[in-house]
């Protein structure tokens, strides 16, 4: 247990005793700080510590550190993809930890390695989402092989999402095989996710109404499976009623271009209770996108879309963090509520106050 | 008869004879140009051909006619916002210009002032899409009382967008009360309507499979009502029966914030059914809505909305037309795909190569 423990403190990006690691130890006396190649041949021998250290590298703001994380980016690409990347959301309340915990300690039963991603922005949170309560998943966090990493704290959506998919190529380098990638289903965060993973699985509750509130209208569309949790005790009758409700729902989509038809079906995470099935369903899809072509397709329109999205982002970024167009913004937005100005010329103004200086 | 034939040639921004508009004539003999005022005080009169040059003043990509275009709309803006704006979608088949003849008659029947505008780019068309066959919608383009206006041509979504959005403007400082937007449910053009638009309409078929290819998944979740079109003959039954398919899907929808349940109902636009119901399912909306302030919520939001979509549009536009970009931006593209490389630091290698400069 002592050793799952260190294993757990390191992937907080907490400065370690030299003890842990003995790799580290040995660099720890000539060096301060980890190069590039140390970095990389760290990862490559799937050392966890390292990719820690990887991870906290990549998501540090420091622009010293940007050029050598991507360095290290870089030379895992090669090393990369090798695994199946899976999205899971639902709201609070759908017992999206207890899934996450059955679900992964199922995988890494069959002998997969399991890393555990999150992709919502910590802001609202105190620190981070997954072990912000350690306790949510105590058995998954103690298995060697699964690797579970919080949200970085302190960053934008969009920040999130780029650190997410750039983790995810270190852990598939660092030989994780499944990436399991969280998001809580509220936000805009559903849409980022479906353009970092191979299959989405959107986790629901049985019985309309109240349950379904806090869930996004279009993340349905999006889902290749829904799966109704807790169905267990007094609820797998209406969990049992949902599936087919869904079921029918779901074929009233249109298709999607891959081939696959979305599933609708029911588990007990806390009992674990066809966790299985999902899994199944997951093969079954990889299986057919696989020989349809799509699954790299997918994955390669994924690699220009970020791409795109980093650069839009970056150019975006570098806009509004202009100290110029922060002391203008505000004021122009109101005046386009009050009506005293388009939108347009708003817009206008605000680029030429830049642009024209 | 023929009075109606001048009138839809205006709207085409052909150039009239003296003879169309005696206060032209007035302004023809005097300059070359309408100026501002002449088109704020034309638009206000509800001058149609005033109002067609103002759309086609709008439409130009000329720098020049950018900022007159931009005086006119800020003049018209105090007088816009009174109208329903609805968009309309559903693919090629689903009947869209029948239903939409049928709507707008309808609609000037119950004294209605209609614009029906479209936002599809016309790239894949010949010119325009709605009056690229002049046939599609007969006698709505012959309705004194409604004002069909071409997609403009040789623009990018997003510029369509922009301009559909001023035009509305224009069109409901010219007194028109209700504006149908079209397009054409394939694309992304539906959330962008969506944005511009106080009620979302999905035009589809009776009949699973391939009558739905072509409607983009997550188009549905968007819509206010779902009107299965062609409900007659040997058809209604199967109409009938989808309505009631769709009822059901649409419940396990989460809800609107704004209270309104998406309703799905049949229609034929050919036989002139169950048209009439349209309208009341969107008066219902609309009073719902207004009562409980979301209609005008939804405007201002809209208002920021196209406040940051412009200001994102042309930093983006400014930076991927630039020549340096255009030159490096294909064969990055190509070694993202190749895996030589990341898309973070084919990214950072596009802007660094712009910036530096």
């Amino acid at each position: 247990m002592e050793e799952y423990q260190s294993a757990l403190n390191v992937q907080e990006g907490i400065e370690q005793p030299v003890s842990v690691n003995p790799y580290f130890k040995r660099k720890k006396a000539t060096r301060r700080a980890l190069d590039v190649d140390d970095f990389v041949r760290g990862i490559l021998s799937h050392d966890r510590v390292i990719l820690s250290q990887a991870i906290t590298l990549v998501e540090s703001t420091n622009p010293e550190h940007f050029e050598k994380a991507q360095a290290v980016i870089e030379q895992c690409l090669p090393h990369s993809g090798n695994s199946v990347r899976v999205g899971i959301t639902g709201v609070p309340g759908v017992g999206k930890s207890t899934f996450i915990e059955s679900f992964g300690l199922h995988l890494t039963g069959l002998g997969h390695k399991v890393a555990v991603l999150a992709i919502d922005p910590s802001s609202e949170r105190s620190k981070g989402s997954i072990l912000g309560d350690k306790t949510r998943m105590e058995y998954l966090s103690a298995d060697p092989n699964a690797f579970i990493r919080p949200t970085p704290s302190g960053l934008t959506l969009g920040g999130v999402a780029r650190k997410t998919r750039e983790t995810t190529i270190l852990c598939e380098a660092a030989g994780f095989d499944v990436i399991l990638i969280e998001t809580v289903g509220v936000g805009q965060s559903e849409t980022i996710v479906k353009s970092m993973v191979d299959f989405f699985l959107l986790l629901m509750l049985a019985g309309a109404g109240d349950d379904l509130q806090g869930i996004k209208r279009g993340i349905m569309e999006m889902a290749d499976a829904l799966v109704i949790n807790k169905a267990d005790g007094d609820n797998l009758g209406k969990a049992t009623a949902a599936k087919a409700q869904y079921k029918s729902a779901l074929k009233l989509f249109p298709p999607n271009a891959n081939g696959w038809e979305p599933i609708a079906d029911i588990c007990s995470a806390i009992n674990n209770d066809g966790i299985d099935n999902v899994w199944n369903i997951i093969c079954q899809f990889v299986n057919l996108t696989k020989s349809n072509g799509c699954f790299l397709k997918q994955r390669d329109e994924q690699l220009v879309t970020t791409f795109h999205d980093w650069v839009d982002f970056t150019i975006k970024n570098n806009f509004y963090s202009n100290n110029a167009v922060k002391n203008k913004i505000s004021e122009l937005i109101q005046s386009v509520k009050d009506k005293k100005i388009s939108p347009y010329q708003a817009g206008t103004q605000l680029i030429k106050s830049i642009y024209q200086k």
